[in-house]
């Protein structure tokens, strides 16, 4: 059985994803988990901007492991790449539109406003970048080239959720997903490419 | 002088810009505008959601107009892309990386839960992308692949402006920005590369 603490942390996960962090109220936050609102400041002393900053990092860690889990069984990079994007597409379509990135609505909504939460969603997006960009050296890219990659991957996926949530159309995350795909598959060296199955030499269509 | 109507959507716009929709309050708005709280309902009967509305509408409309003020008096479209992403990197660091996209924080905070402010965003979106397509279209590049460019490159600005907030870095920015560049150069047919001045048939660095 889940506990309360963790109760309320999927609780705000799922709210503060779905609509914001600054639309979210504690109340519902503790009603959806079933737990009286005293629950909330015994586990989260410091609040809404704790029990925020617990969720933002606790999503960061679970979709940290989904990198590894998309990129360690896939063939190789590139395939990993497009799954990647896929995978996204048709959560996209499953969820109406609504189950994209966990932190990304809260980190533009804190920016500018709570240093304590932007530094969370921060560290989250290192994290990201740090995991896709292990996988980029190990077939052999740069580790400024991977960094690059990662950072690239992640934004293309950031700004397509933007999009296709907005515009309820998966094209955007099809079409970020075939330009990341690409990216990588011209950023391989040789070695790799061979390796990925796909014929040296052939310039990597956009 | 300005209106009121004017001054309180110009409001608005600043505050959902910066601290999203829900975090806003309509009391903030109109007392930065210098209003009283009547003459938001005057001018906009339907409150909040209406002002909302009619803020994403305009903000989308200043941006689209922006599009154009950055390629016209580009020498190519080359350099018109490379140019947008670095304005946008400079605005970052001018504003504290306050000043980004005018629409994205509202876009994610209503896409699961306002079908008339949702629809707002998805229209603005869609003019971008439209006013960039035109750029790509002008300059021999296919329909269906201008229009992929241009909502690549509008979903690259949007997922780096998402990192690059958090992160209070312009990387993300500037990789985003040399990835749709070289998109953008490679979608070139050779007509076109030759009157951006770059060299037919060299492949395009990523």
């Amino acid at each position: 059985m889940t506990g309360t603490r963790d109760r309320i942390l999927n609780s705000g996960g799922e709210f503060f994803r779905r609509q914001g962090y600054a639309g979210t109220g504690v109340k519902q936050i503790v009603a959806a988990a079933g737990a009286p609102l005293a629950s909330l400041y015994h586990f989260f002393p410091g609040g809404k901007e704790q029990l925020g900053a617990e969720v933002i990092r606790r999503s960061g860690a679970i979709y940290q492991q989904l990198i590894g889990e998309i990129f360690d069984p896939a063939p190789d990079v590139v395939t990993a790449v497009r799954n990647f994007f896929n995978g996204a597409a048709e959560t996209l379509q499953q969820t109406d539109y609504a189950d994209a990135c966990p932190i990304a609505t809260i980190a533009l909504e804190v920016a500018s406003n709570s240093e304590p939460l932007r530094e969370a969603t921060a560290e989250v997006f290192e994290s990201w970048i740090a995991e896709a960009a292990q996988r980029f050296r190990a077939v052999g890219i740069s580790t400024r080239r991977a960094r690059e990659l990662a950072i690239y991957m992640v934004a293309a996926l950031e700004g397509a959720f933007v999009l296709s949530r907005a515009m309820r159309s998966t094209e955007p995350v099809k079409i970020a997903g075939a330009a990341a795909t690409a990216a990588v598959r011209s950023a391989l060296p040789e070695s790799g490419r061979q390796r990925s199955g796909l014929r040296t030499g052939s310039p990597a269509r956009r």
